[in-house]
């Protein structure tokens, strides 16, 4: 019998339980799950698993723990993750998350080697299916000789078609509070036709591309902060155009640019008397004072936006106008904008979500120097607001990963991300018996 | 005999020390400047003034130059101040700066207090005669029990008409990294008829203000960050409009504002390749790719500029699209605009700079219910690229200020700001014997 530890029970992790309690009778596994909310673990886990209450913090517990699991998958916040490491490298077990691998989990990587360990960061949707997929693509291009010419990829948590009732065509799927602050790390970097650019969050939402994927329709794609480090993550140093992207449905971001160009999206400072404001109050605290002017006609006016635009319906069908109290105390704007939102765009109990993925690659032809458009595409819907494709795009490959570790088809040591086709390889075949498979495309 | 220690011999120090010069056989001063380049001094110096090559991390020197002065003087980095406040409160010496009074100096009142020592701050320009000249009017004004509805200032340093030479009607006449960085630190905050307001950023160069002085025309202004902190220094809690700003020659902030939009003025990243970069491909970094679209069509076409407005020939006029070397290695966008700017922003050698400031203080006239609009302006020309009006706004109050602590007029312990008349009454007074002078009037 072997043991997995599963630590945190939030968001992702109902369809990485499931996948490993549907499996556990067949390997001889037996499951614990921990969480500081023991309920949550009984609500979303059979009563073959073990269900504990867990705290990170409490060192006695989790050593005790980590020492008697032959695996352990964190689904606990990414700063947590070097706690949980430190403890599975005392006991030499390895460990499996869906979060960027940082650079202390990097740190790890010769200890981990040495005793055997395998540290395997970054195994959930984005970052996880993005890259396997990708460098699936990748390894067999390069393979046949081929001369890459440019990469992108983009990616969207989005409403499905069939629970899309609103003019946003968005629903959150994922934590509300990293869509509200989305592109204010720093300016989107990215290499086109060889040039470095830098796009300022104050254009980021103006600059979108179109896509058409397929079964699914149109979308449009703003740039994310971090395309250039992918150049090392993918061994692609030299190609002339790389791009990384999130992805929305059409006329999203210019409406969300208005948001970002009001100063309703700064997390940075607490607004005076913010529990007393109402969602009218709020917007208008970002415009001019006018002694009879409407707060629609003024913000209309700065925005430069028509009357009948369709952002004045997305803007009023939000409830920005309303006179409803915003009832946070000390709040900044980001977090009042996010309750504003979060009353409109919460995935209903039987609402369905939709995760998109894009990958592009361009390269010239070996051979026939003639430019190849190759893409490629894959579209999951979820089953409900729980079993949603957010989570079974994050929890399988974790699971799935999990499996081919205890099975032994999984051998690597020490601080790895899933670019390699010893993981990817296993890991997307798997998944599309789940329905979560690519489409191949030449342009 | 008294002596003065003056720490700094950079920027606004000329002034400063020639005011104190002049005054120091007839009050038998000994005067000692000190900086990290004793040559600078020198040549800012008479020979009566002891030249000192000084470093303010050495404590020794510190200690015996503070404990040999009767008054101390920093003209030196803000964050330096406090070094030289603890050495000033060993020795029980009185410090005087133009630098705003930080939590570091505040907690020292106490001590001073015990101690019989003055920590005089914000004793310079903006902060300093925009403190002294508010408080005169609001003291005055609250004297005659008028009931206060509104009170703005504006401040601006220019280029003075004289000098004006470029259709941004405006120089470098203080640090350019400040002007560049102008507004990134938050959004201004303020209120206007009872209402919070805020302006982010991205929105601050299009919400400007025009002002006209007599004698010196039109101007505009735009938010500064910080006016609500002098409901509290003003003693004006519950005025139901505040709004401090600074001031620029219309259209300015309409051009500027291209530099914010397009990400040039970001400080937080360093670009790539950044040393052999051009003005031209600095701008184009900003910009979308496209094989054959000039630098300039694009950039005109994305922020809706017309080829025919003032805009183009002020972008133009600054160089920005020619193939001139940046030449600065792992530099951010803002020191590579900083480094374009100060080509043609340098002020010259006779060049004249000009301050400017202006208050409007609104108030319900006593007995008579009518709303008064009173208005207070000063402007200042200066006499070269040495003695700036900018080094004689910051440098005399200083001066004057030390006059008046060594006779005895000032008599004030513990730390404070020059909002009090025993202070601003003598200073002003002073001042306009040289020049800087209010001049009144009822709109």
């Amino acid at each position: 019998m072997k043991n997995i530890l599963i630590l945190g029970a939030g968001l992702a992790s109902s369809a990485l339980i499931r996948y490993l309690e549907s499996n556990a009778k067949e390997f001889d596994w037996q499951l614990t799950v921990g969480d500081q909310d023991k309920d949550l673990v009984s609500h979303k886990t059979c009563p073959a698993t073990r269900a504990i209450k867990f705290d990170v913090f409490d060192s006695v517990q989790l050593n005790v723990e980590v020492e008697n699991a032959d695996v352990v998958i964190s689904m606990l916040p990414a700063k947590f993750h070097p706690i949980v490491a430190k403890s599975c490298l005392r006991f030499s077990r390895s460990l499996i998350t869906a979060s960027y691998e940082s650079q202390e989990m990097r740190g790890m990587d010769e200890e981990a080697k040495a005793k055997g360990v395998l540290l395997l960061n970054e195994m959930g949707l984005d970052p996880g299916i993005d890259h396997m997929s990708a460098m699936k693509m990748l390894d067999r291009l390069k393979g046949e000789g081929q001369r890459l010419t440019s990469f992108e990829s983009f990616t969207g948590g989005l409403v499905a078609p069939e629970s899309d009732d609103n003019p946003w065509h968005y629903k959150f799927s994922w934590a509300p509070m990293n869509v509200v602050l989305a592109g204010q790390e720093g300016p989107a970097k990215f290499i086109q036709c060889g040039k470095f650019k830098y796009i300022p969050y104050t254009r980021l939402f103006r600059r979108t591309e179109f896509i058409n994927i397929e079964g699914y329709g149109r979308f449009e794609g703003y740039a994310n902060r971090d395309s250039l480090k992918y150049l090392e993550k993918y061994n692609l140093q030299g190609i002339p155009t790389i791009y990384r992207g999130t992805l929305r449905r059409p006329g999203y971001s210019k409406a969300w640019d208005v948001f970002v160009q009001l100063g309703a999206t700064d997390n940075s400072y607490v607004m005076e008397n913010s529990e007393n404001l109402t969602h009218r109050d709020f917007i208008n605290s970002f415009l001019y004072y006018h002694p009879t002017d409407s707060v629609e006609v003024k913000l209309y006016r700065i925005m430069h936006i028509d009357q009948d635009s369709d952002i004045v319906h997305m803007l009023e069908w939000l409830g920005i106008f309303s006179d409803e109290k915003v009832g946070i105390k000390n709040a900044t704007p980001a977090q009042i904008l996010q309750s504003i939102l979060s009353k409109k765009w919460k995935l209903q109990l039987n609402d369905k979500d939709m995760i998109v993925m894009w990958h592009k690659i361009s390269y010239i032809e070996k051979d026939r120097e003639k430019e190849v458009n190759l893409t490629s595409s894959m579209a999951v819907i979820g089953e409900d607001s729980n079993y949603t494709s957010m989570a079974k795009t994050v929890g399988l490959p974790l699971g799935i990963a999990t499996k081919l570790y205890l099975t032994g088809q999984i051998r690597l040591t020490g601080a790895h991300i899933p670019t390699c086709k010893e993981i990817y390889e296993p890991v997307l075949n798997e998944l599309e018996e789940f329905g979560i498979r690519f489409n191949e495309k030449v342009l």
